[in-house]
């Protein structure tokens, strides 16, 4: 009898369902939005119906399912499978997934926070295929991360190991979402780049930046620094190479310490491609070991919207 | 028939071999300087009559020998077993040790960094015991590292793993010996901290610091910044506090990176005690994830000068 494999995506906004078969093929999927003001309750009840659902739209039977695959916001105890109240799930405090998922179907389940999910998603089926030591980077909202060593997710002792993203390189830096200051995610993701676009702009007004967020200095976001950098302008290739700058610092340090083969960045280095990997990769030849930048590649990540519903599968063909 | 174990730690200075028995306990050592200006051909060849002669002093065969565990200064590979230009050994370049012990002895024979090995030996013999993810961390000349999860060494793609002082808190900072600016060993090992402490002296010299090294200002080391801190001299507790700032914040991304459970710092840390530990861990505490920074101690190294025989050790035990 064949084996499938159920994954479950679990997001701020929404939820997804996917029946895959054993060599990861996705063969139906289900998606409902999150509703997560209505709490934990309310979207496990839709969980465990959208899992049903998915099933059956498979046209299989519970009974052929060898196991399901959790990817979540954490933190979370993969070993207990309890989810500690993740920032975009509101009420999810000491909430027993895993254990409600198993009570219900007696299916085995894993639960793994979304960042090394995707970590292991990219090494089994993206730009970490074949690599031994793979780091995602993630770099849209926040910056995360997740470390796979010989196709294992590298855990730590309470299952925050990976937060490369708050890394503190400039103490006295601007304030970040953790609490501290100068963390690379206070520095490079996404909204830090549009706040420093949006400090540049008032000292340095000539710049396509404003017009392409309708003339509105708070309107501007990352996508219009990449969009007018394109088209040659001076202030948002500045503010690329500045965050090229900072995400180059931060990874040379964790080439230095974790000495990866590859490390793959999501969403905005994906968008930016080689406008802010190659500075990305100059800084980081300068500012890392010889021995371990001579080896490591520094690219963007593969998977792209399909990263979620790819997370949850891996986790259980691991 | 009981198996027997050797371990060959290579120094710069000093070459020591062991013989232990199977659960690790040392029945006889033998040292010989190293003459590194002799070159490798010398030292090899020493080495492998100093293994002989252990052996003979242990009233053992060479028969009775399972296995050759060598720790020495890295860079070097643990696949092929050789060693390329480690800092501490000139003209050991490319030096193929692993396949001229096994010509010799035909016994099984593992190669790893010393800082590796030290933190195998801590997570065997030493602090470590009973954790799953450790971090050591020397403290002295250098600022070392190696990471132990699940009671393996975390080598990374080419062996470059845990170079941990090698992290840069600031990129205008002091020269390291390493050729980048501000590296945490260019501001906490024993040679940056005696900097630090001479500069400071110019400045502000009513300090016992000075009466400590003869009056000779370029004497000054940093023994002598533990010893007058410890008698209370204002300028030396503001070294201190200064190291332990940088140190705090190293170990916070490090904290933050990798989730171990402990951290066992070396030489200095050792000589310190709570005088640099305990601001260390206040720093920790501040710049580090709460998660992450709720499940780790901060610990002195336990091995001290039995490290070396240890390390060697402890590589043929796993």
């Amino acid at each position: 009898m064949d084996s499938y494999i159920v994954g479950i995506d679990i997001g701020g906004t929404k939820l997804a369902t996917v029946v895959a078969d054993g060599n990861g093929k996705i063969l139906q999927k289900v998606r409902k939005p999150t509703e997560s003001e209505k709490g934990p309750q309310h979207a496990v009840r839709l969980l465990l119906e959208m899992v049903d659902e998915t099933i059956h739209l498979a046209g299989l039977k519970r009974e052929e399912i060898s196991g399901i695959g959790v990817s979540c916001g954490g933190p979370l105890d993969t070993k207990t499978g309890v989810v500690y109240s993740p920032p975009n799930l509101p009420g999810w405090d000491a909430l027993p997934l895993k254990e409600l998922i198993e009570a219900e179907f007696h299916i085995p389940t894993t639960i793994e926070n979304d960042a090394n999910a995707s970590a292991l998603a990219e090494w089994r089926f993206g730009g970490g295929r074949g690599y031994n030591y793979v780091l995602y980077m993630t770099m849209s909202t926040g910056i995360g991360g997740g470390i796979v060593a010989n196709g294992q997710v590298y855990h730590g002792a309470n299952d925050s190991a990976g937060e490369v993203g708050h890394q503190i390189l400039l103490p006295t830096g601007p304030l970040c979402g953790c609490g501290k200051r100068g963390c690379l995610e206070a520095l490079c993701s996404g909204p830090a780049i549009a706040r420093r676009a949006q400090a540049a702009i008032r000292e340095h007004p000539q710049t396509q930046l404003l017009a392409l967020a309708d003339g509105q200095i708070d309107r501007v976001r990352s996508e219009h620094v990449l969009e007018a950098a394109r088209n040659g302008d001076a202030l948002a290739l500045s503010l690329i190479n500045e965050t090229a700058y900072y995400m180059g610092w931060g990874i040379a340090n964790l080439v230095n310490i974790l000495n990866p083969e590859i490390v793959l960045i999501g969403t905005i280095a994906v968008a930016a491609g080689d406008l802010l990997l190659d500075p990305i990769r100059r800084t980081v030849a300068e500012m890392a070991m010889q021995r371990p930048a001579e080896v490591v590649r520094i690219m963007p990540a593969e998977l792209g919207d399909s990263v979620g519903d790819l997370a949850a599968i891996a986790l259980v063909m691991n």
